[in-house]
């Protein structure tokens, strides 16, 4: 029998999909900087038959690409060459959240979107959120410890699973779903999976903890002489602010950037960087808000002026897209080198890359900057290499929350020992003895299965 | 070379302890349930100590039972027979709170009431609370998940570690403390660290997360007739106080045990049960708990009230210990079954060891319920079994807090899969080739390595 019978077998002749336009969409990244053709596009339905996939992919030794919804930012979400895309689509299912627990159990197919929108429902709040929200997927969000926006108050993903499905590659399946605050009985299986990026095995399903609802919203943004300025002020919104949820950093170029590509002037006066941030209190923040930023601050408590506010932040990216393919960074800075990272940043990537273009925009309150690099090629990694050793060299992480990837693996060894990166290899070993696994992905080196799929289709 | 000399070359001969008399209080835990002779007891007092206590015990092929403050409650601290014991004890720095990140670094041998000062001292709270404070080590908190009274806000010892530096089995050492909330760069060894039992590594150094001060804290100590009512007021609690804290059980033998050895009178009416609660808000949280409880509940907005009515909780397992030698067990109930476990446990354990007696109490809020049985000997464990089976059948853990160990480790199969089990296993081979890491506590069946420690001595 051969692959593509095996796994129409289990899952259906119409979940394999072999036909060259039908794999077109599972095989380039959103950004389009990631491309890689698939042997097989694999979509099963439940988790018996991701189990069945996996164990059909490790007979025939054919390297195995998981996928949600496509949004991953590092490549290692789409085929490298030869791979079977792994699609968790059909697993959508999003249940009723239940209200004693705050929790609600989700197929990893299942959007951001839609669990924003069920929590809504319910009178509660997801407690997460960002740009792609209507297209990533929970899955992949667990897969890579996702954060975005509001992590500084209720955490990264990791902070959010209350329960875990997952087929490990050996075939085993993983199933805590009680929801239990406390259960340290064994060795958490779920705590490894989470930010794995699918080396070590294949999330089906997530029970997602649930935040009391938000009762009032208050943004402000304000405008600010000098990077020093933004890290104190950064200190004493989290000092003094206990209901703040998000300190996004926004620097002069990037709102010019946006506002051309919307054909509107600038809102806000010449400053050296820009703080926009979000309380959500139980209470009304506006006063404790108030309290912390200069007077001529723009705070906005209506939903409108809330909404343009966090448009400012959210359009940067996509008017980056429309511009060309950027290099996207996403470090993370301890806040006390955050100012020198930002300052070092644009001489070194114009050392590297001459006469490109850079954006750094992110997630302040938690060291989360996301630099973005136009101009240079995408085989083209010079760039690359300068922003993320000045993270590791400022004490930080090559990688914050988009993960590692196919993009960053060569460069784990800045942040991580030699020894620690072997003891991740032999944990993979461990789990997914046959390396079926995303190859290539996180662990640098980690080859594919000696014989490739495609000549067992 | 001896291990005995090899260890004193790594540590220096005073921190070797062989002398029967010294050895003693690392060779009982402090139940006194648990017991087993050690070949040598070593005090390093670095990190590098404790990777060369790692590496001589590697060459001789000598088990090592990792020991903090000796709190445990399942015997994976204390010796079983012929170990080495590695005790963190002169690990026992405490940092100073860094106010921006608000987080702190410690030794993993000093104790949660040291933290608590610490954080007390720079304006902060530690966020986590429970009642062996003065001895529980941070090394052990982080290798056991330790949960306590206040988990139901501020999480697990897993949400509060913002950093981990551990020795491995192998030797690797795991340093990953720049305290940033999002870094994803590889697998997160430390969360796969977190409650495992010095299993696959020693905890050396931890960076913990501080929370902001507690403002106003108010308690209310509740009646109610029925074990329904319990569970229905721990709904309203939690979704209509955002501030709770604490949620713990008491029930009426408990509150009469701990009166009788107290010598005080009952401070309460006759009931079904009793809930004790507590809220700790940046406003007063007073109005929003009376609100929810009934007329006569006993609230205390004063700190002389509030700690007669947390001694009542506290005291319970002083007035036990007093008694004998109980047998204890941690268990998590899901909350839409906890009246059911509630009433089925004292009828499972009279059937299974008549006339011992039973106490139940625990942290409600979290479906925590601890379990103590005075009666059966030490080696007889047919109430154990029927309560953990209980606990698994209502879709519970055996081990919410406390940890698998040596006492709960032929029960782990009552609620993971054998592949579960054999992934687990897996793991520890690949993170501790040789096995030396607390052999036969957590994992049925982990063998101690072939030779016997003091065959080297």
């Amino acid at each position: 029998m051969t692959l593509t019978d095996d796994l129409r077998a289990a899952v259906g002749e119409r979940h394999v999909l072999s036909d060259p336009e039908l794999r077109a969409p599972y095989e380039t990244d959103w950004s389009g900087r990631f491309h890689g053709e698939a042997a097989l596009v694999v979509r099963p339905g439940t988790t018996d038959e991701v189990a069945a996939v996996l164990a059909a992919c490790r007979r025939a030794g054919a390297p195995v690409v998981p996928q949600g919804g496509n949004t991953g930012l590092v490549g290692g979400g789409v085929p490298r060459g030869g791979e079977v895309v792994l699609s968790l689509g059909r697993l959508d299912d999003v249940g009723v959240p239940d209200l004693a627990t705050a929790q609600v159990e989700l197929g990893a197919g299942a959007t951001l979107g839609a669990l924003q929108a069920a929590a809504r429902a319910a009178g509660l709040d997801a407690a997460m959120d960002f740009g792609a929200r209507d297209s990533a997927t929970l899955g992949g969000i667990v897969a890579c410890d996702s954060g975005g926006v509001r992590a500084l108050r209720h955490g990264t993903a990791r902070a959010r699973v209350a329960g875990l499905e997952a087929v490990l590659g050996d075939g085993t399946v993983v199933r805590r779903m009680s929801g239990l605050l406390k259960d340290n009985a064994g060795l958490n299986l779920p705590a490894l999976l989470v930010g794995s990026e699918g080396t070590l095995g294949v999330v089906t399903r997530v029970r997602w903890r649930l935040a009391a609802p938000p009762r009032r919203r208050v943004a402000v943004l304000v405008a600010l002489d000098s990077l020093d300025e933004v890290v104190g002020l950064v200190g004493r919104l989290r000092t003094e602010v206990p209901s703040l949820e998000a300190v996004e950093l926004l620097l002069p170029e990037g709102i010019a950037f946006t506002c051309e590509y919307l054909g509107v002037p600038s809102p806000v006066r010449d400053a050296a960087a820009y703080v926009l941030a979000e309380a959500v209190g139980a209470q009304d923040p506006t006063e404790e808000l108030a309290a912390v930023v200069p007077d001529d601050a723009l705070l906005a408590d209506d939903t409108a002026t809330r909404e343009r506010l966090w448009r400012l932040r959210e359009t940067l990216t996509e008017a980056i897209a429309a511009a060309g393919i950027p290099h996207k960074f996403d470090v993370g800075v301890p806040i006390a080198r955050l100012a020198e990272f930002l300052e070092r940043v644009p001489p070194a990537v114009e050392a590297a890359a001459p006469g490109s273009r850079t954006f750094q925009f992110g997630h302040l309150g938690d060291g989360n900057v996301h630099v973005n690099v136009l101009g240079p090629e995408p085989g083209d990694e010079a760039a690359d290499e300068a922003v993320l050793r000045l993270a590791a060299e400022v004490g930080g992480t090559i990688s914050a929350e988009h993960g590692v990837g196919v993009a960053k693996a060569r460069w784990l060894h800045l942040i991580r020992s030699d020894a620690e990166i072997a003891a991740m290899r032999s944990i993979k070993r461990a789990l997914d003895p046959d390396g079926v696994l995303n190859p290539g992905v996180m662990l640098p080196g980690t080859a594919s299965p000696a014989a490739s799929a495609t000549t067992h289709l």
